[in-house]
């Protein structure tokens, strides 16, 4: 029965009965984390053959340049090559950084305020500063535009990428709009992939800003939780096409490839962006780590041995997104209390909650033992205007502990809507 | 016979003889490096060993976090411990960075600019901010505070370190000048050690500028080229004698212990500093290499036996050192054409040639297939007020490259100060 349908007396019996199994479970004392999109300890295992790679002593990359060593500041010849594959640019096209994509953001970020982009005015010397934020989205991406003071705005995401209509009119009246943060594949936290339309109007958007860039994070670009995934199009090739190749930095990382504490991160860019972007690169840091670079590519060898890899990385944690897309649709799906999204790849499930719910169901949670993402995190400031959106993260607990963790969402999920529903009557 | 002391005559033959010598050189299509402090390749074997600490299979921090994944933003316990005794700190004094110490500078002005010290109105927003800058220094760290557009003041260095006289005076009157840079043991280039009177008057400056920072890079601590090293003090204890603990900030790293591009990088300062500039540093990273960081623990162990590696790195460079100083005893000293060091530590020997013919040096060196560091490169904004100084840096060639290095670098020397007095007869 709809939860909304429930007479006062059938609420008051439901919030009980769900209250009662509230503190069965607070008296378990459950200790779990679903907060973070953090790889399990068989996933980390999959890449420990990585570590022996160097057991043949050789050191020297392919331009003869030992590792170990200083030098090789955007990064060593076959890494360029390897991983200009997996974010579709050319080996002149990208940079290699250390283990963190997000660190590459920052620092592109951080270049655009103090040097400003292409010969425009810096970024810190502009009275005002905004960027587009799709929502939900990435919480990490809204903290750094926030540390820089940036305004940001929210783009409702709909099912085949952010709003187009509402970008393309903001961009070409506000030249104060200077980006926009996209997860593009297998989005954070929806899990929507960017239609083909969707990707070519980006390509070709009119900006009054000339110094506007697209913020295109694919983090997931190869994190598939289907056999037959489909990718997006390729957006540098496609604002080439447009004659509009600099207005995209592109990021990626083998975060949830291999360790995700000692991955590798990359950033590709028009040539010319590169270029200028790589002027800079040297006053932060001598070189990045390249003996992990090496590490990689021998790994890996070919990038299509990669792509394969991911498919063990599918086998351990799509049936952990099964679990909680089976229990939402048996015990949530009928009260008429949530919605949710089933994924084809990336690390999350988003769940919307009754408006106003949001905040009330991860402080459930967490006082009975299951930290969930902070209701908010994934808007801007960290405010969700209709409090509703939770992130879950299933990668990381076992079966056995996020089937508890799930159970316990689930009730603390109809406590929260009763209450409100209560309150209500 | 000293050449300024040389007739006309004598001068035209010397500089023809040294011509010819110099044309017999460039006939032999040299191709060598010294322009930068790397280690050599038997240095880089020395960690080898580094490599297999994970053979154990144990990938656990002492806190229980799987190094592999993501978290422990500030660095993993055990290095904490570790390198809190390197750079003299507590252990909440401390963060472990990724493999660049230099990237953690750059991450520490960064901050200062767009969020400023412990309440402070960021240095991005003021009109005017001026560094002290020590010379001759290190290239990297004025391009840092010349990317961020700092007016750079030279601070002329004496053989206790900077001239403590001009600083406490600099800094006692002018509220813009905010920081200054050091390389306090055997500094980069001179490898002067900062005298225990130096140290104690940098800990107890009082300055205009709540803000204003030291900029504390201990690159070298533990990288002695005697075998009875005398260690600076530590600046933070001072400071704290001094009631002036928020003044410093320590940085250090392995990168001329273990590998350069594959090493740790920590920094340290007082808890009330240190606790500031990690609520920031989530912003730009999820977690630096913390594989890596329990990679050099498990290898070393104690800092003791750290020390003792350092003696293997002295066995091999050492010699390097006394190839260069004694060519130039030999071949320079009796002609009173240029006065160099004779570091007990560190990287580098610092060349000071006659007035005017740093450059003129460089480029016959350059010309004839060896390229030296860019002379001016170790003063703000890459000029040496009297083109003078010129960065030797011996460890990367081998022994027999680099005799050939220092016996072109000589004739080059003398053929350039032989131009230079006739010029002036």
């Amino acid at each position: 029965m709809n939860l909304s349908q429930m007479t006062k007396e059938q609420l008051t019996a439901f919030r009980d009965e769900n209250l009662a199994l509230y503190n069965d479970f607070k008296a378990k004392g459950l200790c779990l984390n679903m907060s973070r999109g953090n790889p399990c300890k068989e996933q980390l295992e999959l890449s420990l053959d990585m570590l022996n790679v160097f057991d043949d002593g050789n050191f020297m990359s392919s331009c003869g340049t030992d590792v170990r060593n200083y030098g090789l500041l955007d990064g060593i010849p076959e890494a360029k090559e390897f991983f200009s594959e997996m974010i579709g640019v050319n080996t002149d096209e990208i940079i290699i950084f250390g283990n963190s994509s997000l660190n590459a953001m920052f620092w592109a970020v951080q270049t655009a305020f103090n040097k400003g982009i292409l010969g425009n005015t810096p970024w810190g010397k502009l009275d005002k500063v905004k960027f587009l934020c799709p929502v939900p989205g990435y919480d990490r991406h809204f903290k750094i535009t926030e540390f820089f003071g940036v305004e940001m705005i929210n783009i409702p995401m709909t099912p085949t990428g952010p709003d187009m209509d509402m970008i393309e009119k903001l961009v070409a009246e506000d030249e104060s709009i200077k980006g926009i943060w996209c997860v593009p594949q297998y989005s954070n936290p929806d899990g929507i992939s960017y239609s083909d339309e969707t990707v070519k109007r980006f390509a070709s958007l009119k900006t009054a800003a000339k110094d506007f860039r697209i913020f295109w994070d694919n983090a997931y670009c190869i994190h598939h939780l289907t056999d037959s995934p489909k990718c997006i199009l390729n957006i540098l090739d496609e604002a080439k096409k447009a004659g509009n190749e600099n207005i995209v930095y592109i990021f990626g990382s083998t975060s949830k490839v291999t360790f995700p504490g000692a991955g590798v991160a990359v950033m590709g860019a028009s040539k010319e962006n590169i270029d200028e972007l790589k002027k800079y690169l040297g006053i932060s840091i001598i070189s990045y780590d390249k003996m992990n670079q090496l590490r990689h590519v021998k790994f890996f060898g070919t990038f299509s041995n990669m792509v394969e890899h991911m498919k063990k990385h599918k086998a351990i944690i799509a049936p952990k997104f099964r679990l909680v897309t089976e229990a939402l649709n048996k015990e949530i799906a009928p009260l008429g209390i949530g919605s949710w999204t089933d994924p084809e790849g990336g690390y999350f499930i988003s769940f919307n909650a009754l408006n106003g719910c949001a905040k009330k169901i991860v402080k459930l949670c967490a006082e009975a033992g299951v930290t969930l993402t902070g209701a908010g995190a994934t808007f801007p400031y960290g405010v969700d205007p209709e409090d509703k959106n939770i992130r879950l993260a299933p990668t990381y607990p076992s079966m056995e502990d996020l089937a508890k963790a799930v159970e316990l969402f689930i009730i603390c999920v109809k406590l929260a809507s009763a209450e409100k529903l209560l309150a209500e009557k």
